[in-house]
């Protein structure tokens, strides 16, 4: 079976953490966004905005938001991805049609539309010969970049990319394997021995031995749970999260009203 | 500026419904599942399960979950996309490492994980030749579908792919004027006339006039709030799937506890 380019491309996907001073030219921009909103969205509705961070004040302005990684200021474009009901729901209303899609059915069809536009647009960003980080402290500081962003109610922050034109070529990263991932006709309950043999490749990497002895811990799971992702943050970060969801009025009285 | 190839495969996406009897080979979907694979995932985690549905009488029975769309039981291969923290909790228990992931931050990671993974595979079926839809009776459906297909706790349906190999060539959708979704530096509120420019173009669509006048409504934006996801199927499928995170345990007790 001959390879596509297009495959070749998804195959060799790697993060990009370092970028050149070269600017991303407007046209391959906009060339990259247009190609983003082609993905399909629910009900060709398009529930998502995206903001297009630039400017050199703002990106310092915004770093501390993103924890001060390097990323945001070094990087030309900065993408904030948001989940958006609200420019439709405006809409809407101008139309006399009512509201109907503040609620947290809504916020998953929105977050399903910003992400596979989002995924798009790394794609086509690739094919120009960008590339890209995605910045997961985005859910963490939701709130504050909603603040900086000035979203207003039905508008909520997902993700970040940001995009410049690589000074780096990592190693491409470890994924399981598809074994660990796929499932015919029903989902397959995971064996213990299952479990071992899918995380095995991943735990017995060089770089995992080096984490292990700059931890001092004793396996790449509790790298996991202590250090990288542990439950009180989790916690604490579910709740600002889930506060936040109420505050841009994706969480009405109706639904919290059984949790009572 | 040249078009890249796959820019050119990216613009020219539109959702495919109806599919040829030529079955998908196994190579292919292997291929395109593990090209879908490597997009960008949370620290690694690769928080998603896909259930590959091939099985004409397990399609049969599958149909009724989504209200009955042909493509499920024309369509060579379904695929349903799942967010999984299970698979990862069960690892890191196995080391002695806790539980941490089974809350409404890492339902959204898992989330996220999950559909960049889902557009990416749907970018590299295309590249194959094959055409895919997605199918949001996913979210409707999401608890009848987790006993379908036997999802333990951590496990939760986020969206659907048919995949197969065209048998029409539809005319590609509209999209908004970039204006509509891109916003610089800031969330740029929308004026009255930014939304009478922006849905402009779409209310004025031969197949909007066409809708109109079967459904006897003024104007498009009534279809969607009046006839196709109208607030109290939004109000129940919202409290259903809310019910679902809370079974599926992503939605703690800690989570509620100011609900009350």
């Amino acid at each position: 079976m001959e390879i596509s380019p297009v495959i070749d491309l998804l195959l060799k996907h790697r993060s990009i953490r370092k970028y050149t001073a070269d600017p991303v030219p407007d046209a391959v921009l906009q060339q990259i966004l247009e190609a983003g909103a082609r993905a399909a969205t629910t009900g060709n509705m398009q529930l998502y905005s995206v903001i297009v961070t630039k400017d050199e004040a703002r990106k310092k302005a915004l770093a501390p938001l993103h924890f001060n990684q390097p990323m945001i200021t070094e990087a030309p474009v900065v993408l904030t991805f948001t989940a958006d009901v609200n420019r439709f729901q405006q809409w809407c209303e101008q139309r006399e049609a009512g509201r109907a899609y503040d609620n947290l059915l809504w916020y998953v069809c929105a977050a399903i539309d910003c992400l596979l536009m989002a995924q798009n647009t790394v794609i086509a960003a690739e094919a120009m010969g960008l590339g890209t980080c995605f910045l997961g402290t985005t859910l963490y500081m939701a709130r504050e970049l909603s603040e900086f962003f000035e979203l207003p109610a039905g508008v909520i922050p997902l993700t970040t990319l940001t995009i410049g034109y690589p000074a780096e070529q990592p190693q491409m990263s470890d994924r399981l394997p598809m074994e660990g991932i796929l499932h015919a006709e029903r989902y397959q309950p995971y064996t213990p021995e299952a479990i071992d043999r899918i995380y095995g490749p991943k735990e017995s990497l060089e770089q995992t031995r080096r984490l292990l002895l700059e931890n001092a811990l004793p396996n790449l799971a509790q790298i996991f749970t202590l250090r990288r992702y542990p439950l009180a943050d989790n916690l604490k970060y579910t709740r600002l999260y889930l506060d936040l969801l109420k505050t841009q009025g994706y969480w009405s009285a109706e639904d919290t009203a059984e949790c009572k």
